[in-house]
């Protein structure tokens, strides 16, 4: 079974080659479908479990949480839930036997016993914010300076809830079996490419 | 023009996949030739210019040399002629307009100006120690504590003498185009996938 996760600085098109190498992969490909199964699992709209798992719990001393005087228990649970489900759908994901491309979500800590392919997707600040003005959405008109702001805090999060569960940080290039530097590059040259590392890869098994 | 440099923690194998990419893109291939060069343009024999390369100066504020009580000028000098001749060196190589493959001595830094595809190659310490076991220089034999600290003795240089001429610190993703961890490959595997990548790469220009 190939199973192939892709984590992303935020705006460098992870998600895009993601898609495209499980099209070229011939594979399932996860990504918002996983936020969909939580929300119903949970009981809450998409964007809320998005909103969620976006964010990291309020309070730093998040092990100890009935300390907390400012967070409302009942959210602290949505929160902890959230984050319960979300790895309880990548590991029912992975059992089904699969091959599949996972984009990010920690999927390839949590599917550490299927020993996946980790790719780790970047770019350089402006190939990222050109994407993200090409890729705003629907009425969503930011400035560069809103844009990167944007960017720093969703990376922060990423690192910040990765740190929770690795002691090796988000992005540390021990973790990953492949960083792919997207700058310059179009997405669609780089797939074939990509897809090539991960059929040898499996092959050898 | 294609020049590729490869940067590499030690043992890693970043050397090997060097020369076989160079043989695999049928182009030429710098590594040691570069000393050799570099200790004859300086006087000094082979190893001592190779000493110099891979040591740090022996004062911390190595710009204001005459400052020093503790290093002799020469000494010193020699250092300074040594980085010097490496960089005439490396340009040199440019400037001959051949496709070429750069092993080691920040030349993604110092061709920045050639636009060369910038690798950088990884592998955990089990591999990397295995790989310094295997490729022992006759007669040598350390114990695996002996190897793991010339292993980190010699990635820490590297990482000082990057931090002479880039702010940017060594080993970090922003800095290369592709990032690929060795552990669990062969080697003569990776070859055609990574010249997959510099051969899209330079065929885009």
């Amino acid at each position: 079974m190939k199973i192939v996760t892709i984590s992303r600085e935020f705006g460098s098109g992870g998600r895009e080659l993601g898609k495209r190498l499980a099209e070229e992969l011939n594979c399932d490909y996860y990504d918002k479908e996983i936020i969909s199964e939580i929300a119903e699992r949970c009981k809450v709209n998409e964007e809320y479990a998005e909103y969620l798992l976006s964010h990291n719990f309020p309070s730093s001393d998040n092990i100890t949480l009935r300390n907390s005087f400012h967070i409302p228990a009942t959210l602290q649970m949505t929160h902890i839930q959230v984050l319960c489900e979300q790895s309880n759908v990548i590991k029912e994901i992975a059992k089904t036997g699969r091959d599949c491309v996972i984009v990010g979500r920690n999927a390839d800590l949590l599917l550490e016993d299927y020993c996946p392919y980790n790719i780790f997707v970047c770019a350089d600040t402006e190939t990222k914010l050109q994407r993200c003005r090409e890729y705003a959405k629907d009425g969503e008109v930011l400035s560069d300076k809103e844009i990167l702001k944007k960017m720093k805090r969703i990376d922060k999060n990423r690192k910040k809830t990765r740190a929770i569960i690795s002691d090796l940080p988000w992005g540390d290039k021990q973790t990953y079996n492949l960083i792919v530097n997207i700058t310059g590059w179009k997405i669609k040259d780089l797939v074939p490419l990509v897809a090539g590392f991960v059929n040898k890869w499996f092959e050898e098994e």
